[in-house]
Parts: structure tokens; C-alpha cells; sequence
């Protein structure tokens, strides 16, 4: 089934963009047929254009075939709105007479139950091999406003009113011509989502905010092409700078990394709205990784490595395609704030703080050019509230910083409730737009069209609140153009884990593998694990433990007890020989499963308290390991914080996550973080051991990883789960 | 300085409807001038309108007075608009002429800095006594719907401007009358904020959004009148069920505690956006606890007591007034979704979750119902997706569930992008509003004016996306009308534990109060607190120690050490006499500090370990005691889960905390919390301590506390901290 992604590419650009397109179902009384055929017309369709009717009735005056056969001449894009029952039948001709690709609008398959899951089936089935690639069924089509071909009935398309709603008439007051609507129009923004209705209302409502369009597009039900195949175009199409992407699942989670870190290569902005964001929980996970690893905090964690704009809602997809479609890309997350009002520079600075926004303090050189401009009263310090009405336009205060090396993003508070008021500055956002910094209006007034008018013109995009303009910097920093700093985990490739790994597969009966194990794999790896040997018997228990010294652990080793201490087979802080015989014979008794294999006990010297920290992998969410860390040892799912990261990670990339764990509250008097650094480098080297097991493992629990006081760290307990064979 | 504030409330409804107007700085040449005269004359302010002009020039053919004392008549209110300077004299005279009020309108005071703070000092002397009550200076002035009293210069009341904005024409085309335009603006919300700015455009953007106002009120630099006083007067006016109010600070917090109660008690909803969230920091706490609870928690603890709606953004503020001064007040947060697209059910369905907003399960006979109105394969469970364009309107579907018991919010998902779609809906809208439930809609299109306008006609809300709308659905949950359950904290009035703090008071040299003091009190209050005693010396350790049986805690105590184990004042699991002796020596050469008082040394039985708790009190953000639990005993600080709730607090209120900590997964197989009640009572208990110590308590540190499997409890260490004396 999977097409090579070249070929997809290509057979979707030329479904895009066809010389040849036959309309199949065409018909006088269906008004789909008609709103298709005036959106191709309007919008400026130019190649050779064929009706299928099956009685070859004429429509709209044109001549029609009976059959897509009698057309006798190649044809790269059909659509197809005839019944659902038809639909099979109609892809199989176009697969006899070698048809590019299929856009199917007729609903009733999939979205309507079992029945049409049995016609989807035989739609999908009719197009196998050589047959047309489709979009749809149930889809609303596409509008490609790069080449002018519009194929699609949503009335968002509709030629007329768009036009009308957009304020665009004709040249010499005439109807507007295509070339009128597309110039508006275009852009450099696609959609993409399987529900039509959601792309085409995006689109129209990004028109209404001031964005231009490359290609927008609906994939229905996917009985072919799916989002994959469709976000895979987009990152390489030429036209398009920013994806808006409706996002319900994925089929192939690692396919989507590999094109959201194509985007970022080649500086496309993707923003994504992932939809369907409650808890995992119906995953049965035998580790606590596995149970905190939902898929939600899997997509976020990739959508954090590789850049991608997570949004929660349309506007939010809209705030973020504004910001990046009109702006150069951000240097990073500094922000500047000039205000005209001091009551909405206090609320924006809320905002900022909200949306990981810094607003770093001004250069010296530039809060003495702005004081130079400015009343005394005035406040010249990052977020700058020009108080009022000053003698100099607010715009011309920010354009005056704008140099500053510690800025990354321009901001400007005001109110566009009066034109007047905008033209003051207007020649400042002008110079400012030239320059290679990007720049967020917001208006604490309902703007007056007018003014939306000249910002469009402008090309700055506008924000009707803080928290929403805050929000679209963030989007801004959120795919910066930081170049990655080389911070590579250990290479373990020489160690053959692989092959401890082959060994657990051979002696194990499930797919648990007990910690006594787990712990040669991650010595062997060079992770620090508290020391301790295995005892057959309580004989072999009392000289490990008479050798380790002091009071020692025990604990009982079989692949079918994964939950040790819930069970009682575990003893803690044993010490001399009797209490250890004891403890031995106290803790291979705790569980009378008949045919329990028991590998033994193993034996382990007590460490000191300290905090109590899981490292974990999860291998689940499809995206490939992940690395997860957390507070609490066993309390991790009461304490609740946990950070997830995809693997590999370095040190560096793991000291971060510790940070956001708030562990470096632990020492205040270190804010290089030094202490933490023994267990960043445990985190990374357990990230490179989930990269050499890849999909053999399934989990792993290191819990708890006890961290010390001077920041050493010690393996305590651990737990790893093999992905069932195959 | 304190008003009563009855006398305040009167003040004020004498200001906002006066029956005698003086303009004091008229003037031919002033815009400001001009401005406010058209406003009174627009708006249809029909008193007497006296003139001040220093020069006796007239304005606007009106003759004028030179001074106040001229018009020799009384004056209800003065609206001063002289230069700053002349401001304290103006005030003055209107002081001896008996003014009621004035409405400062110049600017020049606070606002510019030191200078200007000397002269609004002048000015506020100039008042105290039997001058006018102020608002300003630096004001707005305000706008009362209610009267048709227009006094301000925004530029947003301007009345032609809004007419034409609202498409508000006179009855015969003409011209519009006061009548007309207050028609359409008066409603039931009112806005205060200290910046007119502010004030004035969220009344703007209501309009626009179709809301209905009462009072506009800017309270500017608040020399006199502040946001209490005016909150105050709005909670108790019959003409307003929602305020929206803009704050900076509080200058006395428990008045606002008084002031929201009271609001919920009349059924006024109060919106609040509280500005400058950023972190306290700066206050210099002993006790985590103190750390812990800033001002931010504070203001949000109190918020979530009183029903106390707090926004982030002029958006959400608008949203949740439309919300609220629409519709009946909700009976609780369980919504009914209805949804003419799949994508936005979805999308609607993680905002709800977000929002807390339950989608509970319809009951039988509700889903029987929409079965029989709906394809068979739309979706009937909630949220309830229609599934594009069934035979009957989304409308009638919501009105075929509204009467289900189990829900208390109704909404809409649909396009307003045609108003033929939406008079389908409309018969049955109209039904709904009729009803005793709260109703919103969402449209996933930007909305045809005909549409809006239809539904401000109906008094239906909109929202421009799902996630607005969940936080529109949470504000009327917010604001409840649920009747506080009995839920009372322990009565200990008659135990005398202000009796216990004298004592505390009259033993120490500083604030701090050691453990063993602390211990005593709780024992008092019924707190269980780990077994021991104070030992004077090493023999007298000895013997409780035997007497404890087992290992034993030995912890120096001295007011002068707070923090005992940081300088190795403590040593734990000690067992044996003669270890108890050398840890005796230890603990009490520890700290070597000439002059050190230590009252000896506490020996204290070892608990087992468990799940370590906070449970803390802090009393210095001005809203009285304030009651915290968290996780993680000492690392409370780095794990960061912490409540706080306003003491005191019963039981039921207690537990509702410690599962919003999740403390309830503990024990998953006890979905009744029976485990937690233990510490819910404990929490409840240390409520009752903080309101029997009052003031005279700064904070209290009970940390840990041992919550033990079985769900026991034990305080292990606690920590009080007296407020300064005065």
C-alpha cells in the first residue's frame, strides 16, 4: 500500500494543477455539479474541461460523454459526485484508462457505518495498483490559488460572494476577474484537514484576518491520500511557507517527525491542531512510564522537538498563520513592548510571562534614545508605556529599539480606533516592516476597518487582545531559527545491548524482565546501579550482603512478579546474617504462584535517602522512544510532573527537562546547576540505551533513581518490558 | 479616612445621577470642554448644567460663572477640568459650597511622578472633612445608562460616532434621540476600571458584541473614591447583575472578601481581571508555606471561594459578561453539546475538558428522543453530532434534551455564515431562551451580520470558537448557583489557643515558635502530632526515649533556629541510651551561636514512613488566613503542587483539595476517599486553629505530616512564625 513519497508528491501537484479534468456526475439538477463548474470557471481554470453524464445530457450547455471512456484522451484529475454505489465503478474506469488522481465528493461511505465501510473498502480496492490516487470520499475538494484551479462545492469557494465579502470589485468597477480575487488572495498559507468545512472556514476567515492562501485542502475519509501524504507536499511545495494542519490521528507517527523536521530544514512553519487530546488511559501499561506517557504528552513532546506551533483552537491556528506568514522568522523568544496605554503594557507583560515570552531589559544605547523621546514620566524600561498621547508616535519609540541585539520579536499596544491615529505611525511601520525583525500589532479597541485595511497593506498582522498577541509570539519563538547546539547523547553502538538484550528473549517465559537483569544491561551501558548480586540460595544471600557491608535490600527476582514490594517480596534494610536468612526465606515465600519461575534473590546494598527520581522510556505513542522524567519515584503519578522527550536527547537537552522539573530548586545556590549534571548524563545515556534497543523494548523504569545531596545518583529499582514478538 | 459605607454607596448614586451639573474650566477653546457638554446634552441629561469659566466667557451661547461660589445654588456634582495646579483650590471651594462630589477629570497628579504626587496629596487634603468625594483625578469621568448621565470626554461615548457605529437611526430617519441609542446600550452589566482607557473600550467592545450596560465608571488615580467603594456600590445596585471590573491591587483586601460574598448573596456576578500576576518573590517568608502562597494564589483562592469569575484578557471578560448578563445563573457545570460539525464536537469536547465543563451522559429517555429525530448514524450520546444537515434543525435537537435533569448548560455548535440556517434554527431558539437554563452558541464561521444581529435580538451569546465558548460554560459554573453544603470546621472556641500564643509571645525573643511549642498547641487543638518530650538534658533524653520505645528523633529547639536540620540540629532514628546521649551531644553543639537561647532538646518517636504532606497556614496576603496543602513535605517547593482555600474550611471543602492534588490515586480502589479523611479533618482542624489565632498567627509550617497507607496521620515537624507585634 505505501506509494513511494516522490511519486505521491508528484501525483498530488498534478491533481493540483491538471491540464485535464472530467467532471463525473455532472448534471443539470444537481447544484454540487453546478457550484463546481462556476468555481472552476471563476477562479480562472483554463485546461481542457469534460462532462460525464451517464444519460449524455448536455450541462450548462456543453456536451456530455456517457462514459469516462468515450472522452478518448487522457485526463489528469476526475470528480467524481455520483451516488456512493457508483463510486467503486467509476474509479475502476478511471484505473483502466490510466486517470492521474480522483477527487471524491459523493458521501455515504465510512462516515455513515458499516455498510459504507464495506463500500470504502471496495473504493479503496478499485483504485489498488495502478488506479487514480484519491482524496475523499466525502471530501470538499481543493482550492489551489498558485495555478487558479478551484475543485470544490463549499460555499466558502463561491466565487461571487467571496469577492463581495472581501471588498473586491472589477477594474473599471466591472465584475472582478480572477486574476482580481486571486491577487487578494494568495499567499503563502495552505490547510489542510479531513473535514472540509473546517479548512474552507479557515480559509475564509484567514482571508478575513489579512492572510493570502497557497492551497487549501479537504481529505475527507482517506480512503487513499491522508494527511501524511498531503502535509509531505505541502513542506515541499515551493509556494507554501506556513501549514495549518487539522490533525484528528496519525497512521504513521514516524513519518510525521520526518516531515515536521523537513520543515524546519527548509523554514516551513507548521501549526497544528491535534484534536481529541483526553487521557490515554485505555492503554494497559505494566510500567509507570507507560502509564504517564499518554499519547497527548507524546505529540506534545514531538511537537516541541521539531518546532511544530500546537494550537488549541481556530483562532489560535489563525493567530499563529498570521504572525508567521506575514514575518520573517524569529531569532528566538525576546520580546520588545512599546505601549500606548500603561493598563494594557501591565496586562501584556502578564501575558508574555504566561506564554514564555522574556521581555529582556534594553540595551543602554536604547533606553537613552527612547528617553530622549519621551515625557520623564514615561516609562523607558521593557514593557515601555509612552503614557498617553507623547509628542512622538509610539511606532517611532519601538522603531528607535529595534536595533537592539536583545530583541527578537517587535511589539506594538494601541488603539486602531481611529485612522488618524494609525497614520501617525505609519512611516515608523513601515521602516520596521522592511527590517528583519517580526513585528505584532495589537489594538485594545475594536479596530476601525480603515485601519484593518492599511495594516493589511502593510502586511503586519493584528491581534484583538494581549493574551492572543502574546500567544502569536510565542508561535514566532516557537520556530526559531536556532541552529541546533551539538549536544550529542553517548554513542553506544559498540556495546552489543542488542544482544543482552537477545539473551532476556531467550530466558525469559513473558515479556517482564526483572531488575536484577535490567541492571547488568544498564551497568553494562555505564549507568550508576546500587550495588548487589543475585543469591540462589540463603546461604549465597549472607556472603553477597556479609561482602557489600552494612544493611542491604532483598528482593525477589521473576519475570512474573513485576510489582515486587505490592506483593511483599521485597525487605528492606537487612542487616546480619540471621536477619538476612530470614529475610530470605520471608521474601521467595511471599508469592505462591504455582510454576512461578524464580530466578533468585537479588541482594542489594541500601543507599542513602535522597529525592526520588523516575527515568523512564515509552515506546508506544508510534513516534519512536521516548524519554520521560519525573518527581516522586513511586508517588510519580500522585505528584503528577513529569517531562517526556523523544530519543535521543543530551546532556544539555536533559538538564533542560530537569529545569522544567523545577530541580534546580533544589540547590538555589547553583543556578549553573552543576548538582544536576550527574543526573542529565544519566537521562541522555539511558535515552542512547531506548535508541540501541529501538522497538524490542517496549518500557523501561528506572524508580526510583535516588539523587543525592551532592547531585550523585544511584539506580535503585528497575523494570523493563519487552514489545510482544513480531 | 474610612467612609461609612452606606454613606459612600450614596455618595456615589448622588454623583451618577445628579440633578445639578457644574462644568468647572469650561471653556470656548478646550475639545475636553466641548466634548463633555455634548455628552450630558446627547445622552439626554436633563438637570441643571451650570458653567465655570475663570473669565466669564461664555461657552457654547451659555453664560458663565467665574467661580463656583456664583451660582448660588447647591451643586451635586462638579466636573473639574481646570490645570492641576488649580485642582486642590477648586476642591476646596467645593467644600465650602457643601458639593456632593466632583469627577476629576485633569491630569498632572500621581501619574507624573514626585511632583505630582505632592499635589494630589493637597488635593486629598483638600476633601477630607466634608468636601465632595472624588473620582479621579486623572479620571474618565462615566457613563450611567441607567439615567442618561454622560459625563466624560472619551472619545468612545462620543454619541453620534456610536450611534452610527451600532447602525442605531432615528424613528423617522432622523437623527437618533438619547431614547434610541440608550435603548439599545442600557442593559445590566457595569464596568469600573482605574484606567478610563480600559473602561471605556471594554464598554465599546460589549456593545459591539451585544451586551447592555448600567454604569461606566474610571476611578483614574483614586485620591479619594476607589475600586472598593465603587465595587461596593455597583454589588448593591438593582441595576446591575454583572460587574466587570479592572484591578491593579487592593488596598483592603477583606473589605473585597465582603464585598464578593455579598455579590453572591444578590446574585451579582463579579468578573475581575486582576492584573500584575508575576510571582511574589519579594516577600521575605521563614516557612515554606510563606513561600508558597503568594499574592497570585491568594487572589485566586479567594476568587474560587467567593464565585468570583478571574479573566486574563479583555476577551475573556467580554465573553464571560456576554455569558452572564444574557442568561439565567447555571445550576452547575454539566453541559449538552449539539454540533452541526463532527470536527468541532471534538474540538468543543477537549475544550470542555480544559474548562472543567462535564459533558455528562444524557439519561434514556433524552437519547431515545434525539434517536428519533436523527439519521441513524449521527452521533446521539454528548456531544451530540448531527452530522451535516439532518431533517431537522440543530436548534430543536438541544430543545429535545434541555429539560434532562442532569444538565445545567446548553450549547450550540453551528455556522452563522447564512441567515437562512439560521432561521431554521430560530423557532426553536426562541423556545430555549425562554427556559430556565443557560444557553450558548459557537459558529466555526466568521458570522453574517444578519445573524448576529438575529441573535442579539434573541439574547443569544456567540462565540467566535469552541474554546471561548468552554470558558463562557465555566464562568456560569464559576458563578453557581449552588447552595453552600454544611460543611463547618471544628468549633475550638472554648480551648483558649489564644491563651497558648500569649504564652508563646511572652517566652521568646523573636517570632519564630519552636516545634515543641507548637506540638503542644496541636495537641490542644486535637492535632496528632508524633509522641514526645522535651528533654533539658542528656538523661532526662534518655529516659523518654526508653519511655517512647524504639528509635527516637532528637531535634534542637530554640525560637533563634527555624530551620533545624539544615544545620544538623537533628538526629533521626536514633535507639540505645548511649546513642541517644552522643546524638544529645550533637544536636545541641550543632549551632554555635554566642548567646543562642535553645529551650533543650525535643526526643520524638519515629514515625514510618509515608506519603509526606504540607499543611500550612499563611496570613499575609491581607485576605485574612489562608489554609495550604501540598506534596512533598520538604520538597514541597520543587514538586509544586500545591491548594490554598480562605480559612476556615470544612471536611468535605478539605478533601475536595487534597483530590484536587490527587492525593485520591493513592488508593484507586477507594473512589470514596474514605482514606483521605483522616488528613481532610486534620486540614479542617489547622482551618479552625487559623481563625482562632487571627492576626497575631503569620504562618504555620506543619511539614511533614505523615499520611501513612491506612490513611493515618502524624505531624513530624512544625514551624509557627508570630506576626510582628503592632
Amino acid at each position: 500500500m505505501a506509494a513511494d513519497p516522490v511519486e505521491t508528491r508528484n501525483a498530488l501537484a498534478r491533481a493540483l494543477s491538471p491540464r485535464s479534468v472530467a467532471l463525473v456526475g455532472a448534471s443539470e439538477r444537481s447544484s454540487a455539479s453546478a457550484a463546481v463548474l462556476a468555481a472552476l470557471r471563476d477562479y480562472g481554470y483554463t485546461g481542457e474541461l469534460h462532462l460525464v453524464n451517464r444519460r449524455g445530457e448536455p450541462v450548462g450547455g456543453q456536451v456530455t460523454h456517457r462514459r469516462l471512456a468515450d472522452i478518448g484522451g487522457p485526463v489528469d484529475l476526475a470528480l467524481v459526485m455520483v451516488p456512493a454505489a457508483g463510486v467503486p465503478g467509476v474509479i475502476a474506469e478511471c484505473a483502466q484508462l490510466g486517470v492521474g488522481a480522483a477527487v471524491v465528493f459523493s458521501s455515504g461511505f465510512a462516515e455513515v457505518g458499516a455498510q459504507g465501510r464495506v463500500l470504502q473498502a471496495e473504493l479503496a480496492a478499485a483504485r489498488r495498483g495502478s488506479g487514480p490516487r484519491l482524496l475523499g470520499p466525502n471530501a470538499e475538494g481543493f482550492l489551489n490559488l498558485v495555478d487558479g484551479v478551484a475543485a470544490s462545492f463549499s460555499s466558502s469557494v463561491e466565487f461571487t460572494r467571496l469577492a463581495a465579502d472581501l471588498g473586491i470589485s472589477g477594474r473599471d468597477g466591472g465584475a472582478p476577474t480572477p486574476q482580481d480575487v486571486i491577487e487578494r488572495a494568495r499567499g503563502t498559507v495552505a490547510v489542510v484537514a479531513q473535514s472540509g468545512g473546517l479548512a474552507f472556514s479557515l480559509f475564509r476567515r484567514g482571508l478575513a484576518r489579512g492572510m493570502g492562501f497557497s492551497r487549501v485542502l479537504s481529505t475527507g475519509n482517506e480512503a487513499d491520500l491522508a494527511m501524511a501524504d498531503v502535509l509531505d507536499y505541502l513542506v515541499e511545495d515551493p509556494h507554501t511557507r506556513v501549514v495549518l494542519a487539522y490533525l484528528e490521528g496519525l497512521r504513521d507517527p514516524r513519518r510525521f517527525v520526518a516531515t515536521a523536521a523537513r520543515a524546519r530544514e527548509r523554514g516551513t512553519a507548521l501549526v497544528v491542531a491535534k484534536v481529541g487530546r483526553s487521557p490515554a488511559g485505555a492503554r494497559a501499561a505494566l510500567s509507570h512510564t507507560g502509564h504517564l506517557a499518554g499519547d497527548e504528552a507524546a505529540y506534545q513532546a514531538v511537537f516541541d522537538r521539531h518546532g511544530v506551533v500546537s494550537v488549541r483552537d481556530a483562532d489560535e491556528m489563525l493567530d499563529a498563520g498570521l504572525a508567521l506568514s506575514l514575518n520573517p522568522r524569529s531569532a528566538g523568544n525576546r520580546a520588545a513592548i512599546v505601549s500606548l496605554s500603561g493598563g494594557n503594557a501591565v496586562w501584556m507583560a502578564d501575558a508574555c510571562a504566561e506564554a514564555g515570552i522574556e521581555l529582556s531589559p534594553l540595551e543602554e544605547t536604547s533606553s537613552e534614545r527612547i528617553r530622549a523621546m519621551l515625557p520623564a514620566f514615561a516609562s523607558t524600561t521593557n514593557p515601555v508605556d509612552v503614557s498617553g498621547e507623547p509628542g512622538v508616535p509610539p511606532a517611532e519609540v519601538l522603531a528607535a529599539i529595534a536595533d537592539d541585539p536583545g530583541l527578537d520579536i517587535l511589539v506594538l499596544i494601541t488603539t486602531l480606533a481611529r485612522p488618524s491615529r494609525l497614520e501617525v505611525d505609519r512611516p515608523a511601520l513601515e521602516r520596521l516592516r522592511k527590517g528583519p525583525k517580526p513585528i505584532l500589532l495589537t489594538t485594545y479597541t475594536d479596530p476601525d476597518p480603515t485601519c484593518t485595511a492599511t495594516l493589511r497593506e502593510l502586511g503586519i498582522p493584528v491581534y484583538p487582545n494581549t493574551r492572543r498577541c502574546a500567544w502569536a509570539a510565542a508561535a514566532l519563538a516557537a520556530t526559531a531559527t536556532t541552529t541546533d547546539v551539538h549536544d550529542p547523547a553517548p554513542d553506544l553502538r559498540g556495546l552489543n545491548l542488542g544482544g543482552t538484550l537477545a539473551e532476556w528473549r531467550n530466558a525469559q517465559t513473558g515479556d517482564s524482565v526483572p531488575e536484577y537483569r535490567v541492571g547488568r544491561l544498564l551497568r553494562q551501558a555505564g549507568v550508576p546501579v546500587a550495588a548487589g548480586s543475585l543469591a540462589i540460595d540463603a546461604d549465597e544471600a549472607v556472603s553477597i550482603a556479609a561482602e557489600l557491608g552494612g544493611p542491604v535490600a532483598l528482593k525477589l527476582q521473576s519475570a512474573g512478579v513485576a510489582h515486587k514490594a505490592k506483593v511483599g517480596a521485597v525487605a528492606l534494610g537487612v542487616e546480619g546474617a540471621a536477619a538476612v536468612r530470614s529475610a530470605f526465606a520471608a521474601v521467595t515465600s511471599a508469592v505462591a504462584a504455582p510454576g512461578l519461575a524464580v530466578d533468585g534473590v537479588l541482594v542489594q546494598r541500601m543507599v542513602p535517602t535522597g529525592v526520588e527520581v523516575i527515568v523512564g522510556v515509552q515506546n508506544a505513542s508510534g513516534f519512536g522512544p521516548m524519554v520521560l522524567v519525573g518527581i516522586g519515584g513511586g508517588l510519580v503519578e500522585v505528584v503528577g510532573r513529569t517531562e517526556l522527550h523523544p530519543a535521543p536527547l543530551g546532556p544539555a537537552a536533559a538538564l533542560k527537562l530537569l529545569r522544567r522539573l523545577r530541580l534546580d530548586r533544589l540547590h538555589p545556590d547553583d543556578p549553573q546547576c552543576t548538582t544536576l549534571l550527574p543526573l542529565a548524563a544519566l537521562v541522555s545515556r539511558v535515552s542512547a540505551i531506548a535508541v540501541e534497543l529501538g522497538d524490542e523494548l517496549e518500557e523501561l523504569d528506572l524508580n526510583p533513581v535516588i539523587l543525592g545531596r551532592d547531585g550523585d545518583v544511584t539506580v535503585v529499582d528497575a523494570l523493563a518490558v519487552l514489545s510482544p514478538p513480531g
